[in-house]
């Protein structure tokens, strides 16, 4: 029987497990990337495991996101990311070169190989057919050091495409017909294959616009086959060398085929607050826009921002609204000034960022209060543009410099003929001296650590008994955000777990760090789907930190459970939910952890009565939990 | 007798008082410009004022400091500041076009005019022969509305230059050398003139460096005459109209005379952490340096960028040095992109950051930990880079490239030929179409205020009877920045008098506010130089809005002892110092402000014993007080 491109690049990486849907599938990783907001922990994990030299093909370290530099944690972060990225054979890219993924397509993607990176847009690779997924930080460091990366074999869904987009359809309103069809639910354990006759239509750039977006879909990746275009990116990249052809065998088979016609597509948009809420760009003329951002990972390519200059080349923003452009790397922005196209942003009243996440991380470039942004991103959760009353809108580049000059909304119809699609340019200048590639002597260099990088605190293994009380107690539908909140302020102290922690909790229960510094440990009882949304490890880190021994809940987020496995936190669920109400702040509790059996139900004493406690964990797991954390796991097996 | 050129213009402005050294003079003013972080409260004062339409010539409202955007609040500041200069006839420059002086040196400075800014290095435009002085909030406010500008007549310092730069001495050089000479506090109540055969060798924007760092001295303003060199300028600018020449009577006076020879300059340097430190750059050499930051309202005129430029053609920064690189104007980065000269800060691995003041005011871009910085700025101050522990070093465009390109400081004999000195174009492109001139149908014009702009409370008239308690007991030395720190967070409140007044004295004392909160009204004990350092008025009105009735010290700084007479606080020294001893947080007293009498001494009561306190307060002074502030006492007026 055939196989598709993703079982061909799951089967040439396979390390453990079967090819079946739903099944546990161990991987070799080729490559890995980091960006500074994760990649700072990931690399202290990494140190943590006393290894010399990253074990994979090719590791790099980008600074993208937290590079404004409002104090000394950022740049102390980057030279912390320098130096031991040199140390250990670490690729580097400095703050300003650009945007992880942009660069990595420009610079280092290869087609069949596997990547995961530290951050969730790292499918944007599988725009040149990588098989190309986000992962938590000590996930990545674990592939550093060789490990094998584990999944659930996906099922493979094909995106069979037909046509060509016309007029001013555009890669990005791809997949926002893809998120209208599928939801942000309805990749949940899938990898999105594209193919079709519209697949040809489509330079690598467009492709990556959406498989980067494809992660909305709460997919495991996206990817498209590795042609003819993909071999003249790379040729046009001056390197040439690393393509390779990888299609669907003729007889591959799929779990689910979607069709979308191109020809047919026409401008979109993603309405507040959820990138799947996609309405046509006509039906919403005449509502008023305050702001546009062009960039991000999703749409910051040469052909993009050149179709954004274009656009501009002679026209005036009107009075008030504020267009934010931010290329994805120092290459997209030479060949813009090299073509004469800075002038056009600057005589249109645009205003030319760095190269950087920018805006799309609400690092700078937030709204008015209530205001209207159309942005090229992937992304338009409430409150993530740094304004919480925003109304965001996700679009192409096209549509969002049409609107920025309209100042509204306008039918795609009035917007006269669209430039010609871009030709990527056979050969491109270089910036790949602006990387610094580890030096031979990596012995003699030094890791420099400023106040703000503190080394990983060494966890103790799980004590034989439990005696603990109930320091917090919160409703259903905890998230990562009340757990640790994000923030440029926040988001500086990724790489001290001793200050981020003093956050945990801050907007839910001021007095909780206290109680814990108070106290020797502590139990956090919760509700229904403890710890949903995002993938942050330090939403574990810092409960785990300040004492946290355990979390009691009625249920658990699938991402966070994994988190407090990982850093030794019993993720316990009441047999009894109704238990929920007998327990309180205060409550104590002792537990007999020898008790503990993978899957099993445990008594527990609660304020001297008995109540029941049943995980779901696995051997491995509760190994894990038991010897204080994987790293302490691994550092055993290494 | 003949006049020097700081005398004509004062005696063309003249509305009250006589030109005598000390005495007050009050003049007319014929320009104004606010920035954002101070401007956002001039305009609310103005407001305030009930004034249809500014009474200048010309009025311009810039947005270059707040230009980050964390949040809504400094969007909301801009839109309000966009709607409120349409309304009342100001000119209008949106985020990113640029910084507030070199704007307005490029586009409205004019030979002989009068211009006061509510910033601090308003002197730039002395470059180009405008006696130009930095304000207040509410004076500009108040000259906006047509009022005169009372300051002390200023003494004139005559600074000869002879000779000519040569090698890599530059503008900045001058201007260290003044400082060196004269000290940070060698200024004060003086106006520092040029004169002399090198005066010709110098163009309008090497001239605007020597004017905007002349702030540093502590003086009223500094000026150059206006020549030939000013009239190519304006011409260039295609503003030849607004030329004509002003230079000083060849019999004219000056209080003292000050010789540079500019030929025997080379390049210098401050030395952390402030601008009189200054040795030359070779005294230094082997220092290691980590960042250089080129740009700032000192110098980021084209001939600075593109002497940058070409210093970093064909070459690239070493590992781990940074260099960030903000444009003046949006003016500026057009000529240096139609000159190619974008590929040259790419290609060595600078940054471009957008035309703001940035770095300069710690709005991003601060060095690491105890990092060495080498900046063309105008201010090192401990902790202003946003780096507590940051050595921050003053310096020249030229000295900043070559350091950050060698990674360390060298002896400028080493760096073998400079570039040639940049020719001003004959003609330059203008942006002048960027600026948002005032509709004609500002009646119309609906001035939109976000919640982060709070309209000015008024202030009650200053009671008969005062009992209250000292509510605060500081030391001496308090500065405005203890009383009101700066910092994005803090400044991104500026307009919001009741938010940012939950930070006075947070640093100093966290339980200030809140026992103001509980009370009806407080005192502050303060010692000698009680108030010292920037002009911010926010820490007058912060304390006036949490009921702080009088202020008694040792000792009060100037500037913050006229912005209490300006928000209606008793500013009021202890007759005998000792009694500051007797005196606690806690005691209570009880002041008979009837028996207040300009320049008299008071018996106030104090845990019911007698002490007494007097004032400088000129009539005026305590008229204003007594009206509660200097808006109402205005209002009375208008």
């Amino acid at each position: 029987m055939g196989l598709n491109i993703t079982e061909k690049i799951i089967s040439a990486h396979l390390l453990n497990g079967e090819m079946e849907p739903g099944t546990e599938v161990g991987l070799r990783i080729d490559q890995t990337l980091t960006q500074d907001a994760t990649g700072t922990m990931a690399y202290l994990q990494f140190e943590a495991m006393g290894i010399d030299k990253v074990q994979t093909e090719l590791s790099v370290s980008y600074v993208d996101h937290n590079t404004l530099q409002m104090g000394f944690r950022n740049p102390d972060d980057h030279q912390y990311l320098r130096t031991v990225a040199a140390k250990h054979g670490v690729v580097f890219s400095p703050a300003g070169t650009g945007i992880c993924h942009q660069l990595h397509l420009e610079n280092f993607a290869k087609p069949g190989k596997t990547l995961i990176g530290s951050d969730s847009h790292t499918p944007t690779a599988g725009g040149l057919g990588m098989l190309a997924m986000g992962a938590g930080g000590l996930s990545v460091a674990l592939a550093m050091a060789g490990q094998p990366y584990s999944i659930p074999m996906p099922k493979v869904v094909k995106v069979e495409l037909s046509g060509k987009l016309t007029g001013w359809a555009s890669a990005k309103d791809i997949i926002l017909k893809l998120l209208e069809l599928k939801t942000v639910k309805g990749g949940v354990g899938k990898v999105f294959e594209f193919a079709g006759e519209g697949v040809k239509t489509l330079s690598v750039p467009e492709r990556a616009v959406i498989t980067n977006m494809g992660a909305e879909l709460g997919a495991t990746t996206s990817i498209f086959p590795s042609d003819e275009n993909t071999k003249a990116f790379l040729k046009a990249m001056g390197r040439e060398e690393d393509w390779s052809e990888l299609i669907a065998d003729a007889d591959a088979t799929y779990a689910e085929v979607v069709e979308i016609n191109l020809s047919e597509l026409e401008p979109l948009v993603a309405q507040p607050h959820m990138p799947d809420r996609v309405v046509t760009v006509k039906s919403l003329a005449g509502l008023k826009v305050n702001q546009s951002a062009i960039g991000s990972c999703t749409n910051s390519s040469y052909s993009d921002l050149k179709t954004t200059a274009l656009i501009l080349q002679d026209q005036q923003l009107p009075e008030g609204v504020d267009l934010m452009i931010s290329p994805g790397s120092k290459q997209v922005l030479k060949m813009l000034a090299s073509d004469g196209l800075i002038a056009n942003f600057i005589d249109s009243g645009a205003r030319l960022l760095e190269c950087t996440c920018g805006p799309c991380i609400g690092m700078g470039g937030s709204p008015t209060s209530a205001g209207v942004s159309v942005r090229t991103f992937n992304r338009n959760f409430e409150g993530r543009s740094g304004t919480q009353d925003a109304q965001v809108y996700l679009a192409s580049p096209q549509t969002a410099a049409k609107l920025a000059l309209a100042g509204e909304f306008t039918d795609p119809a009035t917007w006269g003929t669209p430039p010609a699609k871009i030709d990527f340019p056979e050969e491109v200048p270089s910036i790949r001296h602006l990387f610094i590639f580890p030096p031979e002597n990596r012995a003699e260099v030094e890791i420099v650590r400023g106040p703000n990088i503190v080394p990983l605190e060494t966890f103790s293994a799980l004590p034989d008994q439990i005696s603990s009380e109930i320091r917090l107690k919160v409703e259903d539908d905890i998230t990562t955000d009340h757990i640790l909140p994000a923030g440029a302020q926040i988001t500086a102290l990724r790489s001290n777990i001793p200050a981020i922690s003093e956050y945990i909790f801050s907007r839910v229960d001021e007095g909780f760090v206290g109680r814990m510094k108070a106290a020797d440990n502590g139990i956090i009882l919760g509700g229904e789907n403890y710890g949903q949304g995002s993938s942050r490890e330090h939403a574990a880190l810092g409960p785990r930190h300040l004492g946290v021994v355990a979390v009691i809940t009625k249920s658990l987020a699938r991402i966070h459970r994994a988190n407090l496995v990982n850093f030794g936190i019993l993720p316990l669920v009441l047999s009894e939910k109704s238990d929920y109400d007998k327990l309180s702040e205060g409550s104590k509790l002792t537990i007999d952890t020898t008790t503990i059996t993978p899957g099993g139900e445990t008594v527990v004493m609660a304020d001297g009565a008995e109540i029941k406690v049943k995980n779901d964990l696995s051997t491995k797991e509760l190994e894990i939990i038991k010897a204080g954390g994987l790293l302490n796991y691994v550092g055993k097996q290494l």
